[in-house]
């Protein structure tokens, strides 16, 4: 059925082999037909949508969409000769691997929203697209719209990045912002967000981090030149935060964020990077903190730009596939100009941290004895496992007080046992709350 | 002296060719020999300073600067055949026009910083850049190290950007910010930014909006594909914003921002874009409303991307060289590849509205007498204008009234003509509040 429309590809056109027609895909069809005019200023050659892949024929679809460019047979579409460009909007580590391999070889450039896939196997794809001599781009699979790869990839080029913090998931921060706004719990804020359209029947992938800790991978590998993969990333969800955190956090002028972290540190063994997500508390100051609903933000810091910020939506249709056809054109320039883009660069081979490592602050709340001689107590055992305190606050209540503390930065697990030794305090009845604290500066 | 280092240009060296060694020039020469290592991994060649050009030889240098480099001669600089790149942050129309169209003609790629040439004279520059097959990039020219050139080219290549809205001037920004934190009035605030080093001896170019005025023309051009130039422009600094302004912003939750607000609309004969700078209300909720002292952002609006932000430094030494490298290690990628970048694309050919055209809406503060009627007579005032009013009260003060007004969307000349007429009304005593209102989502 395809095979029939083939023809020699021509310069003045180039066409588009589409894998998924979902939310997304449907979003880039409809662009590609109704912009074609401007796309083809902007690229200097027609970019004709060519084939669509979908995983069910006959379903029902955009009316403006010829039946005839419709397959079920998405190999077969990723293989034909006429097709120079792919995009893969159907997620999930296989098909599509498996797809965008075999397009590479086929000599198609690729563009793919599957933050999945790069953070598993991103090093597999740069290898086969460099060894195809063609383009793999992904702009749309971090932070949707918001243009942040790019940068990060071609604007900082000439800089260092030292750190990321990233606002990256929607559905999170939906949860954690309504929480914050209207004083409800975990349960009641994701309920909400199911309502509205903006968390999934199934949220696990959302609220537990692991679409955060994806995105985390590939910012980090762009960020430090060297690979590091979602399993590399240590990933803490926000089920835990509760609704007592988020008033202690405005107590103290923060706000709750799930954040992904990536970052770097000069060690002995040479620059180590670490990534992870987890939420924590940042200071109402900071430019991350007014970012509500289910926007994304991603906050750079670099050696020579200082401190940049990129804000926008992180999901849709439509907002993704205005990040699937930038690359897109830049692709199609490319094979115009008969070269690929510059490739993804692990040459940084930075040593990738484990979580113990990685240098943070704690905030720790907890109830212990009204009496002397408590204070100094739980004090020493900050000291024994060499974590400064930078805050303290107690706050007597009759037979029992709240101490609530803030430290120095120290390294996660001086922290995590510090934490350990208090809960094994006979004085402490109890820790009431643990959350890093993140971007004050320190 | 400089010829004697001229060899044959080999694939593993790029030579660089630096025009200006002042606040900017000299962060560039300090990133190209301290990161030299790491920018040769990054672009696949070394990256070799090879001359500076001066005004005046022998002025206090970086001591780690070779004092064979410097030379007073652009010229013979620009021309000389071992030069790859040139670098020109020097500023100014001329010599800079002249040294960058040699550069070219030499087959020289160029990166300038120069705003004012970009926004008088860039399609000669472009076309000069397309003839030699050359690139010519400019990322630093708007918002420092903020990358915005680049996203608005590449990563919105596939979008049609309908609106930009930008705080592009630090100075500006800081005094806005310093009236609106502390109460100061405009003249106690420059005199601070002056003492800070935020503003200039002369603030001229700053503070009546010429500087913003230059990046709006080259955010307009690139946002719609038009050649716009900083004449298209209309301009209003913000010398006459008052403290009583920032404080009645206030009482309507907004502050005053100076704005680069560029937009396209249709019009029966076509699509037609405005840019224009002044001040302007904003409400406290709009993520611009939150950019604080000499930050600069650039809010992008866009078909399917929806609304972006682009947040950081907008000018100092460092983040502006930062952004420069970005462009360098492009360029020197593109001359490797044999290739150039895409140019600047004019095929939009819209039409560049008068500053009467655009549509945007007034708050207006008039002292009025305090009797029965002068309400009705200033309302038909508005209505023979066809300017709808969409909020207005009065305040009794004794013989006279407070009367402050914000109105819908109108045309510029329509607002205008309104406040001329009011003033000429028996029963106004004063208009002494005239602002435009803009980003409120209307």
């Amino acid at each position: 059925m395809t095979e029939a429309s083939a023809t020699t590809t021509s310069i003045s056109t180039l066409r588009v082999g589409l894998l998924g027609c979902g939310n997304v895909g449907s979003q880039v069809a409809r662009i590609l037909r109704q912009d074609a005019d401007e796309l083809q200023a902007r690229v200097g050659a027609r970019l004709e949508l060519a084939g669509i892949a979908v995983r069910r024929l006959g379903r029902g679809r955009d009316a403006e969409l010829d039946a005839s460019l419709f397959t079920d047979d998405a190999q077969a579409l990723v293989a034909r000769e006429d097709i120079d460009l792919v995009v893969e909007v159907i997620g999930g580590i296989e098909p599509a691997r498996s797809l965008i391999l075999s397009a590479l070889e086929h000599g198609c450039s690729v563009v793919s929203a599957n933050k999945a896939l790069l953070a598993e196997d991103g090093g597999t794809l740069f290898e086969a697209a460099a060894k195809a001599d063609r383009d793999l781009y992904y702009e749309a699979a971090v932070a949707g719209a918001i243009p942040i790869l790019r940068p990060l990839r071609e604007s900082l080029a000439g800089d260092r990045v030292t750190r990321v913090l990233g606002i990256v998931n929607g559905t999170t921060n939906f949860i954690l912002d309504k929480m914050s706004t209207t004083g409800a719990g975990f349960a009641e804020a994701l309920e909400e967000a199911q309502e509205l359209g903006y968390a999934e029947a199934d949220p696990t992938a959302d609220i537990e981090g692991f679409d955060a800790a994806a995105k985390a991978a590939i910012l980090a590998s762009l960020s430090f030149h060297t690979r590091v993969t979602a399993a590399d990333v240590y990933r803490e969800g926000i089920t835990e935060v509760t609704a007592r955190d988020v008033v202690t956090a405005r107590d103290m002028g923060c706000v709750v964020k799930l954040l992904a972290i990536c970052d770097v540190r000069d060690t002995p063994a040479g620059p180590a990077v670490s990534a992870r997500v987890h939420p924590a508390m940042i200071p109402l100051s900071h430019p991350l903190a007014s970012v509500r609903e289910a926007y994304n933000a991603v906050f750079v810091e670099s050696e020579n730009a200082g401190a940049l910020m990129f804000y926008g939506p992180g999901a849709g249709g439509a907002p993704t596939a205005s990040a699937v056809l930038g690359d897109l054109v830049t692709a199609a320039r490319h094979r115009l100009d008969g070269v690929s883009g510059s490739g993804e660069s692990a040459h940084g081979q930075c040593e990738v941290l484990p979580m113990g490592d990685t240098v943070t602050r704690y905030h720790i709340a907890l109830d212990v004895d009204d009496r002397a001689g408590v204070l100094a107590a739980v004090a020493t055992e900050f000291a024994r496992h060499g974590v400064s305190i930078q805050t303290m606050r107690q706050d007597g209540r009759g037979d029992d007080a709240a101490l609530v503390l803030v430290t120095h930065s120290a390294t996660d697990s001086a922290l995590s046992a510090t934490v350990e030794a208090l809960r094994a305090m006979d004085m402490v009845h109890e820790v009431t709350a643990v959350m890093r604290v993140e971007a004050d500066g320190e």
